[in-house]
């Protein structure tokens, strides 16, 4: 059986094991507060030139996100995102259970843009409503597209004109910044948004990943967050030794490595399942994809291939599946379901 | 200056104050646990036909949508509603407070209706979503507008069968009920949700509202709910009392007289203001009418008229604006708004 | 039957119910916007001495205790307050319902004292742990005693010293200050503290407690978290009207008027028992008296009078009882529960 | 520098890690729903002799803790917990943070008895007041102490007498069935507990603790819960693959052997240290034991070995430490603290 169900199918990239391997016997001091995360945060602000950023290391996507949201908002305050997006559709309705609100909106790519947020502005009134405060993106999104510099430099201008914070959702950010179609890189991000993370689990480490705070007013008592949310890790500096193995390097990391890795296996596949005259759900140029395929040919796959069906189409012999590239993917693995495809 | 901003601008309609100085000077147990509030929910028990609904009287409309969800939602379990519902939109986020998500859908006039249940059923997964349990809708909703009978059925046969609950938030049930469109009856909204309350602040009462629960999982424990979530009053008799004045005598008890009086004075300036050429937001057969009248005409209103903006319409000269009728409108009010808008 | 149970037993004091009635057919903006709100924050802001205070008329202790306090704390940060209180035992974990950890201390007379606080203070380690931010007090307190002004002055002291806020909850706040023992004036008062509420449902109203919130930090969006919590009132001005009618006059005010009697009569009734020979469980000096009696006579007390059981005592052969004084509570009563206790 | 200052300042132990290295490359299902969780899964089960059991992998203790008391009380119930327990003391809030108050108890030794646990009972009245529905304990303590066999009857008798759900939280478990003092067996927990714990953090693996949740109204919908609260890992199978290496072989396997090393060269200590002539603050009989030493002494010690202050002790000059040991702790390690020491 092949897997295309996922990026985090297989445990992590051999250099990261071979680091938590190598750092196994050490003693430290517990909860991140150890010479590794140190390491690694070092590293991560050099990579986004901001000697003054915050850096938390967090065990997984869902607790960055809704611990940044907890720590950013007052009980009054909601928050904006994509009707696709994670913390609205995926996570169990982890946000609101912090009692916070999700304003959700529709959009055809899954990307939010300045004149949608504004009317979400134009129709608060006065204390009956929830203020919004807090605008939440994912680059790459759900759907395997990507923000252009120019894109998110306008949301970026338009929320602080608006004194809403900007957070981005990295959870594919090495997908997004190695795609063939990207024009941002980490230093732009780091100047445009209030928050941000670099996505490990689905990017070669075992889990975790590295939340970036810029904003100061959002890092205020950070770690009482963390853990009145469940996201302190005991033995936390298996965070720091991952992150180390991964980003040590900076752009020439092993994070970069990877994601260029995944995103050129499913370029070629993408490819290919065009030039066999399929379509695609969404114009994704990331390590995501999502062709629409029959019914029949998707049974048949099964048969041999791990995929996640993704949604209906308008016509009913024909569904929108999901294949997705990980570290471990092979040439070998995309030949095969290609010619699967045929 | 002439109110038409709601129906909620003056004190008790004489009756209900009349009742609330005669029984002024007894002591009686607090917390709704006396005989004025015993006698109310008898009559509510005959009035709907059911002697076993478990009635409870709070203080406003906010605390009977939110208590009730509370005590019918497990932590992971969310609520459908209209995306223009009183939860949803005027709440101040209070439904997600207590932890809860509210999926909302959009609509044309207010109402929800199975197909629509029907997608976000379609959409869940498993435990990375919240799961659909509630169906929150309002009669009257916020625009005007009512269900007719064999809406309201096809909704609670489609909640029946899909194991979710319906809720009907009755602010301004009255208001529904002696709507010339109506064909529902109340004992059929007995019948045919699990809980829904009766609102008074909207139909005479200095404030209140009873909670008709009919499904007992819903009342389990309720009195905790009530309490933890600030809804419970030390004078609760003051509710009792005045849901009795009310409520005596049944169908014809002063709350329909009280509404179809502000239906009546309703039509009476819904069908003026069409005489006159103007259109209509919504097509609102109750208490509550939205037309779009030109900018000028509403900044001259202003100087004799108190209502309220409510939203923007395709032609930029225009605004849509809401005028409510109330237990103390007068046919005089009605002329001389009539008579301002010639 | 004689009503011993509460001081809520009636209805409003015959001056507050006249107000209501008098002002019941105008029309003005709902939810605490109205002249009436604006009157009584005035007469409120000259009692204090204080033009700049935040005046928010609520409808009950409970949400002001539960909306105070979560317009105040971060979700990090806890309360410290008296195991004996009312957000800690009577309020069905309202508090922690909004997120807040309240820390309880044992008190021997329901008062908190600098040197208990600071145990708390001594334990706080670091984000394991909640930040102790909030003290709350109670005056008077449950158990029918007040503070001395040399004993909050050292309270406020040390709060300021140590950056905690002070809260007072001032259910019975008229009977504390027109204690013969008290030496505090509601000028010292809202010296003292942060934030305090003065008592309307136990002194004369239908219901409703006028909150007042000196520190600004406090106030921030304060409306939002009324709504929020359930407690925004649609007829707001009921509470204006009433506090209106409680206050003006100032020291010389109907509540003052109200509690003084309540006081008066208790002490009558205290000093009658004390003749008899009977001891008390604490040391009350306002309108709630703790008597010990011997189980037979309250069995037998039963039948003419309404009393609250309050706790077992060392001799099983006897019970703590409470008899609490109202604004309609009679000599007539007095005499007639003094006589049964012969 | 030599470590006492917890048993998670290494990674994991060896045989912990090779079977991670090992099975790196495989792909696998995530969340959980895996072969290595579904077969540490039945290890459990068989090793516990409850083959209905429900188990459950999670990161930390503290997600453990929370997850558990979430999804078994209803918004209104209360924990009663003993005043030292990790829940009410170093989990900042994160119970209260879901909306349940914590009841505190004083003990002696970290232990509760039906006759306290009866005490808040009877305190029990109405809807006015929390409802306790489940007692927490831990074992070992936080002080080090053990449950002994007939006083973990007593209580497990006591709670389903009195309808409370019985917990236990197992961080050190190994530790405490390992210990000299322990004549308790894990197949009698799993017999009178509702809930509990095998910590594995605090026992040789990287991270994770598996839930055994015995009672079927507590496992009602728990994978929600655990997605909601943060607790959901994505490489899932890295808990199944740990406890799987931990727990083979049943009660011959590497958790009892390696709590069997840490308690034994804890005992070794605890002798040494009172043959020196020291006390200690509790009767531990674990691997945490809490000497008193004189504080020059301790700050001599510091200068070699790394060790938790833990209180302060009537003797001024003298402070109670904690000496935690771990998997990797050797008689090396021991004999440094003694010589230290002498």
């Amino acid at each position: 059986m092949r897997y295309f169900i996922s990026d985090y199918s297989q445990g992590a990239h051999p250099d990261v094991l071979k680091a938590l391997v190598e750092t196994n016997f050490e003693h430290t001091d517990g909860y991140g507060l150890d010479v590794y995360c140190d390491n690694a945060a070092s590293i991560i602000k050099s990579l986004i030139g901001k000697p003054d950023a915050n850096i938390h290391f967090l065990v997984g996507g869902t607790p960055a996100n809704v611990i940044t949201i907890a720590a950013t908002l007052k009980p009054y305050e909601c928050v904006i995102a994509p009707h696709t997006s994670h913390i609205y559709m995926h996570e169990t309705g982890a946000v609101e259970a912090t009692g916070h609100k999700i304003y959700a909106l529709d959009t055809e790519d899954g990307k939010l843009r300045p004149d949608m947020i504004q009317c979400v502005l134009d129709e608060f009134e006065d204390e009956h409503m929830t203020l919004p405060k807090l605008v939440y993106i994912s680059n790459t999104t759900e759907l395997g597209t990507i923000y252009k510099k120019s894109e998110l430099e306008a949301l970026s201008k338009f929320c602080k004109e608006k004194g809403l914070y900007l957070y981005l959702d990295g959870a594919r950010l090495g997908s997004a910044l190695t795609s063939p179609e990207n024009d941002i890189s980490i230093k732009d991000i780091a100047n445009l948004v209030d928050a941000f993370y670099i996505g490990g689990t689905k990017n070669g480490t075992l889990f975790g990943e590295a939340l970036i705070v810029l904003n100061d007013e959002i890092n205020d008592h950070f770690r009482f967050y963390i853990k009145q949310n469940l996201g302190m890790l005991a033995k936390g500096r298996l965070l720091g030794v991952q992150f180390e193995a991964l980003l040590k390097g900076g752009e020439n990391s092993l994070l970069f490595k990877i994601a260029a890795h995944e995103n050129n296996l499913a370029e070629k596949l993408r490819n290919g399942i065009s030039d066999l005259g399929y379509e695609f759900l969404s114009e994704s140029c990331t390590n995501q994809i999502f062709p629409i395929l029959p019914k029949e040919k998707i049974a048949k796959l099964r048969e041999e291939f791990l995929f996640e069906d993704w949604s209906s189409v308008d016509d009913p012999s024909k569904f929108a599946v999901r294949f997705v590239t990980g570290w471990g993917t092979t040439d070998d693995d995309i030949n095969a379901l290609l010619e699967a495809l045929k």
